[in-house]
C-alpha cells in the first residue's frame, strides 16, 4: 500500500514526488510520457533560475531531481482508477495494480485537433504538433502554424531557424502570446502573420502536403502552398480517469480544486496543466508549485502537522 | 513612469522581475537584500530542477535570470509608499523617488526574536538568528537553538557538522518540520531534541553567551551551557509599507490576496511570505509561483489580454 500515487510525470508530477520524498511518503509516479509535454518546448525562458534550458534538458533536471531522492518512475500510462473506500487502486497498461491511500492527478493535456479534412490523414506526413521535435524537416521550406498563444508563436519563431517562410494563422485580430514571444514574431522577417484566418482543408499531393485551404483569400488566393502544418491551438484537458473515481470536472473539461489542491473527493489532489487552477497563467513554474502544495495536502491529511 | 515597481529581491520579487522582462513591462526591482532571506539557508533540496544548492546560490541563480532578462535591481530599502490616484510613489533610503502604474509587494518578513533577557545583548556574541552565517564560528562548543519547523531543523543539523552539541528546544511536543530534516535530527547523535522546553533569559560570561536558563530542569537543572544560542522560530511579515496605502492585513499581520494574487488595493499585488497565500506551504517554488502569477495579473490589469 502505497501513501501516494501520481499520476502523470510532467513538472507537476515530478515536483509532487520532490515533495513526497522530503516528506518521506511511500509513493510511485505513473506516467506515459516521463517528462511531460514540456519536452517538447524548444526554449523555456521563464522557469526562475534556470534560463534558456530546451523543453527536454529542463523535464531532464526534473526527472534527476525526482530520482536522485529516491522517486519510482513507472513509465506506464494508467487505464483504470477505481475507489473501494479510502484506498485508491490504480491499474496501468502493463496490467499492474497499485493501492494508494492518495492520489495527485497530474496528467496534464493533449493537443487539441484543429478537426479538418486532411489533418488525421496527413499526420507525420506534413502535419505536426510539435515543432520542436519536426521543425529541422522543413529546412528551406514552407510551413504554417495554426494558433495565436504561446506554444504557436515559439513554435513559428523555431521553425523559421530552418522554413524559408512561415506562415502564422490565428482565427482571431490579436496574438495573445507572452509580449517576448510577440516581439520575437515581429523581429523575425520570415514569418507573416495572417489574423481572421481559418484552415478549412489541409491539402495533399500524393503521400504529403501540398499546402492549406482558407476561409478568406491571402496573397490572391485561398489556397496556400506549404510543405508542413503544425497546430499549436492548445490542449484538451485528460480527465478520464478521473471521471472514474468521482471527480468533478468543470464545462471547459478542467479538475477544480480548493486552494490546497484538493478536487472534491477526499484524498484526490490535482495539479498542473489538467486543474483549473491559475488557469490564466499556466506555466512550468505554477504547475511544480501546484505540486508542492498538493504534497503538504497530503500529508496532512494522512499524518497531520504538516509545515512547509 | 514605470509599469510596475517590485518591492523586495527574495525569490518571489526576483521571479515576478522574470516574468515582468518577458511580458515586456517596464520594471524596476527594489530591495534592501538582494537574494532574500533564503541565503540564509545551508542547503535548499526542494527547489524542482535545482537540487542541493546552497541559500546563495540559488538566491544568485535567481538574481543572474532576472538580470539576463535587462532586470534593473536596485539594492535599497524602500522607506515610503504613496498613492496618487491611480499612480504608486515609492521613496527609497538613498532619497529617489519612482511612480509606477501597479506594485508587487514581496517584502518578506523578518525574523520572530524570542523576547527574553540577554537576546539584545549578546546578538552578535552568542546570539545569532543565522546557523548558516555563523555554524563554523561553533567548532568542538556546545549550542542551542531553538525552534521546531524547518529552519530550526535544519539549522541544528548544519550545526552538528561544526559544534560538538546541539540542543534543540522546542516548546511543543512533537517538531513540526518536512519529515526529511526530522529523519535527519533522529540519524544525528550530537543533537539532543528537548520538548516542551522554554528559555527564560540567555546568560553570558562577560562579554559572550555561556547558556540559557529554562523553564523546566533538563539534565539536572535549569541552566544549560552552551556558547551559541541560535533562534529558529519563525517571521513577522514585514507589512510596515503595505499600511502606507490601505493593503489590509489579517489579525498574524500577513497580506491577504485573492488567487490572483491582488490585495485589497487595485494594482497593489502581493507575493511570497509576506502574503497569506499558500501560508501552510511557503516554498521557494510557491513564492516563485506567485510572483509568476501577479505579473501575469498586471499585465492583464495595464494591457488587458494576458496569458502565460
Amino acid at each position: 500500500m502505497y501513501d501516494l500515487v501520481i499520476i502523470g510525470a510532467g513538472p507537476a508530477g515530478l515536483a509532487a514526488s520532490i515533495y513526497a520524498s522530503r516528506y518521506q511518503l511511500k509513493h510511485l509516479v505513473l506516467g506515459a510520457e516521463v517528462g511531460g509535454t514540456i519536452s517538447w518546448a524548444h526554449k523555456v525562458d521563464n522557469y526562475p533560475g534556470l534560463p534558456g534550458l530546451t523543453g527536454v534538458d529542463l523535464a531532464k533536471r526534473f526527472v534527476d531531481h525526482a530520482k536522485g531522492l529516491g522517486a519510482t518512475i513507472v513509465a506506464a500510462q494508467v487505464v483504470d482508477l477505481q475507489r473501494k473506500g479510502e484506498v485508491f487502486s490504480v491499474v496501468s497498461s502493463d496490467g499492474k495494480r497499485y493501492e494508494a491511500k492518495a492520489l495527485i492527478l497530474a496528467t496534464g493535456t493533449r493537443r487539441k485537433e484543429l478537426g479538418v479534412p486532411g489533418e488525421k490523414e496527413f499526420l507525420g506526413k506534413g502535419v505536426s504538433y510539435c515543432p520542436t521535435c519536426d521543425a529541422p524537416f522543413y529546412k528551406g521550406k514552407r510551413v504554417v502554424v495554426v494558433g495565436g498563444a504561446d506554444a504557436a508563436c515559439s513554435g513559428a519563431i523555431h521553425l523559421a531557424k530552418f522554413a524559408d517562410k512561415v506562415y502564422l494563422l490565428y482565427r482571431k485580430g490579436k496574438l495573445r502570446a507572452t509580449p517576448a514571444w510577440i516581439k520575437g514574431i515581429e523581429k523575425e522577417k520570415k514569418i507573416k502573420v495572417l489574423y481572421g484566418t481559418n484552415i478549412v482543408k489541409i491539402v495533399g499531393e500524393g503521400e504529403r502536403v501540398a499546402g492549406v485551404e482558407l476561409d478568406e483569400p491571402v496573397e490572391g488566393g485561398k489556397l496556400l502552398a506549404a510543405e508542413g502544418v503544425f497546430i499549436e491551438i492548445g490542449g484538451v484537458p485528460l480527465t478520464d480517469l478521473a471521471g472514474k473515481i468521482g471527480v468533478r470536472v468543470d464545462k471547459e473539461n478542467y479538475i477544480p480544486t480548493d486552494d490546497g489542491m484538493s478536487s472534491n473527493v477526499k484524498g484526490v489532489y490535482c495539479v498542473g496543466d489538467v486543474g483549473s487552477h491559475w488557469k490564466e497563467c499556466q506555466q512550468v513554474v505554477t504547475a511544480v508549485a501546484e505540486g508542492a502544495v498538493a504534497v503538504c495536502g497530503v500529508y496532512r491529511l494522512l499524518y497531520g502537522n504538516a509545515k512547509g
